[in-house]
């Protein structure tokens, strides 16, 4: 039971508070995360882990020399956003690209994604590797939907030594993706965790009984088991992952037992007394096992082991020195110390803009305020709406992205920033502040059509659909859905095609846009005919049979105000 | 709750092979506990610390340079038998003395004091230093009646970094006297432990409180209030512990936040935030801090808040390197291999023994054996005296004392050990098996009694008797009772008075004990008419009215057969 906090909403921002002043001679707090004190060379490619909050040591206890150089640290159990993930990565970059790493779920991959992406414009070059290390989330054919568990640390291990020993981002993206093809998890919980703030835990385990293969986050497991002594626990855990043993793997491996919060130590070493019989058993020879608390989730109670198979390479980078708060090893590296941390504040700095795009930056800032009104005014309509087949969120996203998107672009205002510029700053804050896939698709899409402006002169209509192209592509690119999918697609994709086509035929942008927003609007509500074809079961699908999609309904909404402000 | 078990009894033991195995680089099993596989000179004083188990990283994860050469491991929540510390010491003994600590409870002051004597008695010179930070558990005027919690690690460090530095035993034991007296600890608990194998937590906590100044075994705290912000928490924390300030102490803290086990770490984080700005706000400056789990409680969850009011040479040593499995500070000493842990068969070596005595210990046997059987046949009766008044365990402790020293007594009689050896077998057994005031009390005095015997020749009458005042001498100096206590000591005095009454007039053994004998049984009975003075509440004492002692019984019967087998 989480009981320690202020507030839910600044329990991980004080978390890293606390965090940073016990550490600081290895940590510093940055905007989006904490980043290492201390360098071990100029010119090392930059290392980048991270998630949501509630799985210390995981991810801000493991920077330092050897391993990572920034962690970034989203809201509890929550992906961080795009422009944390790219606030962090900046930080540290050094000059030879930043390699990231996280456990593959699909926020985590949505916004590392989104950042790499925003790094490479800057000219950054930044390559992920999610980790998928769980047996049961996924089968052996589907590998790469497999969800990143306690084999997140191997792999991040890993890929740092790599970096440290001097390889380029090429060396070590290979390195972590073979460290993480050769990782393999498996676990079992004995009692839910609860949310900070939450009256009740996020789950439940039946008295008597074990959860096998649930996730770190409460996800569903495979089975429900009677409690068993820890011997046969050892053997079930170390069956199931023998069963994947790769061929022509060496007999050595690394080795992982991880208590998720609940499970104490003195049981940890007693079921580790346990596995290692069996491992030793089966003539396999463990090297440098870690036995503890490695990635919690909050107070659950369970277990899991992880297995990477070693080959020489694999093992020396896992044996290589490192240190940091709460994983070091060896000899660590000499540590020289920097200094490269960032406020939210410094994260905007504008350049310099013409009188004329400072004029159509306050227009937008207006814009915005109207949108927000009418989202304030509609929040609830939306919430129902979402409701109905979703978890009813719709509304309080979208008003927390466009009140965060506002609140910036008015600051950018002040700033004297130019019209890209403060449609830029917006489309940042409200991924940043929105949360959820909406809210980072609708902040990255609004950051990417200000890339097709600029801060001198008034946009060109061929500039204005250039910047809506810009926005469907990143949206279509990232989102991972298609049209008739019932997703806000559904109503952007005829939007941007009837703009298209009345630009081509000579209307300025007065007229096109607010023609395009009332096919926007029509096929909104044409989305009640579809059925939703991404990440929903079958009986919400059913149960949306009727319903326009909220997405698309918003969307449509927005352009329809949008259009009463131009020209 | 603790999930992860093969059995309750083997708990603690299968959980130090565990730790072992993934610590082979820094601990070796020894028996009694671990020692450091590594020592960083010749001569060095040996740091011994310890207590029960189910508070780990507390007391096996912090053996290594720079602080403990080898830690104690007893059973659950339980003191270590006076055997196992004295082992432990032994082990790492490198001529220049032992300095022992440990939390102060009842049973651990009692076994460690008795194990300094047994030390002593080799020629090993050992000074037990005992914690007392739990501002809680008693008021300053009664400091030294102080529990230790986590304040513990505070002084363990400070005396293993005056060790290690180079100071002699004396030295030692003065820095952890200065550090003890300059620690003080407050806390709370949100939820209870369960111990391994049981189905309902050890206490409770009800739902929207906390229990303030609850002990790390579940001993009643204070007071319970309602759950509160952190912020909130920190100031009652920190409030208590600032008003123990002592005159003239520097503004220099050493802090420590510990979780006991269900509290977690971004908690833990969010917590010091809020501590660390109340600290500062009453001008003090901490001195590296240390935040996480330190001195666990299974699976309880609360936290608690330790001080040390540092002066300059405190500071240091406070700052001074360590390496351990569980805490690590700065450049650690350098260690060089040492090989140096005993098994339990290697405890038990005998000298050479005359025939006679030979013949005298297989009778002891036997008499030892009717003492088991007389006590397996009273088992319950003496359990239900037991339970009126107290916790009903003292047939079983007799019964599980006496069966260990039936085994070792044969044991060493097939070893062709002499009368004393095989009594000191058999007390020392006594002592490491039974648990308890009462098993400590009664293995220490047979194995006390032994050296007034050798393994030569029959024991003359002086000798028996000699033996017999040993016994009562170690009694009374180490359990602290007195006549009319209510304690075995109300039938032992009068037993020991008339036997020395009859061996002055002149009667051999096989007369006068019987008699004294029966003195001892009436004086067991009259115990009815006593209240007990110790360690019991009003409440108790009551209830035991008219109920002798089941301790002062238990002794007299087992005198009275004893009798039997004598001459």
């Amino acid at each position: 039971m989480t009981k320690v906090l202020n507030s839910p909403e600044r329990f991980s921002d004080e978390a890293v508070d606390g965090l940073v002043s016990v550490y600081a001679d290895y940590l510093e707090k940055t905007y989006g995360g904490v980043i290492s004190t201390r360098s071990t060379r100029p010119g090392k490619v930059a290392v980048v882990i991270g998630g949501g909050s509630g799985h210390y040591p995981a991810f801000a206890g493991w920077v330092g020399p050897g391993l990572a150089d920034g962690a970034v640290v989203g809201n509890i159990f929550a992906s961080p956003s795009t422009q944390q993930i790219y606030a962090v990565a900046k930080a540290v970059d050094d000059g030879a690209g930043v390699f990231m790493s996280y456990g593959n779920y699909a926020g985590d991959v949505l916004n590392f994604n989104l950042a790499e992406e925003q790094l490479s414009e800057e000219g950054i070059r930044a390559i992920s590797v999610p980790v998928t290390d769980d047996v049961s989330s996924a089968s052996l054919d589907e590998r790469d939907k497999r969800r990143g568990v306690a084999g997140d640390l191997v792999v991040f291990k890993i890929a740092g030594a790599a970096a440290e020993r001097g390889n380029d981002l090429d060396g070590v993206v290979a390195a972590a993706q073979r460290a993480n093809a050769a990782t393999y998890s498996f676990g079992v919980a004995f009692a839910g965790c609860t949310l900070p703030g939450a009256d009740e835990p996020l789950f439940t385990v039946p008295e008597g009984q074990m959860g096998v293969g649930l996730g770190v986050h409460g996800e569903p497991g495979v089975a429900e088991v009677p409690l068993e002594p820890s011997a046969d626990l050892a053997k079930r855990l170390v069956d199931r992952l023998l069963q994947e043993r790769p061929e022509g793997a060496s007999g050595r491996v690394a080795v992982l037992l991880n208590g998720l919060g609940g499970s104490k130590y003195e049981e940890l070493f007693v079921l580790w007394n346990d596995v290692r019989q069996l491992l030793e058993a089966a003539e396999l020879e463990i090297v440098r096992p870690e036995v503890g608390e490695l990635i919690t989730s909050l107070d659950m109670a369970g277990v899991s082991l992880t297995v990477t198979w070693l080959d020489d390479e694999l093992e020396q980078l896992w044996l290589a020195p490192a240190d940091t708060p709460a994983f070091r090893r060896g000899a660590a590296p000499e540590g020289r110390a920097v200094h490269r941390a960032v406020t939210e504040a410094e994260q905007q700095e504008f350049g310099q803009a013409s009188e004329q795009s400072q004029a159509l930056a306050r227009r937008l800032a207006d814009g915005l305020e109207a949108v927000a009104a009418l989202l304030h005014d509609k929040e609830s309509e939306l919430g129902d709406l979402d409701a109905i087949a979703g978890d009813g969120d719709h509304g309080r996203g979208m008003t927390k992205g466009c009140d965060a998107a506002l609140a910036a672009a008015q600051a950018a205002v002040s700033a004297g920033a130019g019209l890209a510029s403060t449609l830029s700053a917006a489309g940042i804050a409200w991924a940043d502040k929105a949360g959820g896939t909406s809210g980072a698709l609708w902040g990255n899409g609004l950051r990417q059509a200000a890339t097709a402006l600029d801060d001198e002169s008034e946009p060109t209509t061929e500039q204005g659909l250039a910047a809506v192209q810009a926005a469907l592509e990143l949206v279509t690119t990232f989102g991972k859905a298609k049209r008739h999918d019932k997703t806000l697609l559904d109503a952007l994709i005829p939007f941007v095609e009837a703009l298209q086509e009345s630009v081509v035929a000579g209307d300025a942008m007065p007229k096109a846009w607010p023609a395009a927003a009332e096919v926007a609007t029509t096929e909104a509500e044409a989305t009640a005919d579809l059925s939703p074809k991404i990440g929903r079961s079958r009986v919400l699908a059913e149960r949306s049979q009727g319903h326009p999609d909220p997405g698309a309904i918003s969307l449509a909404m927005i352009l329809t105000v949008a259009g009463e402000h131009l020209g």
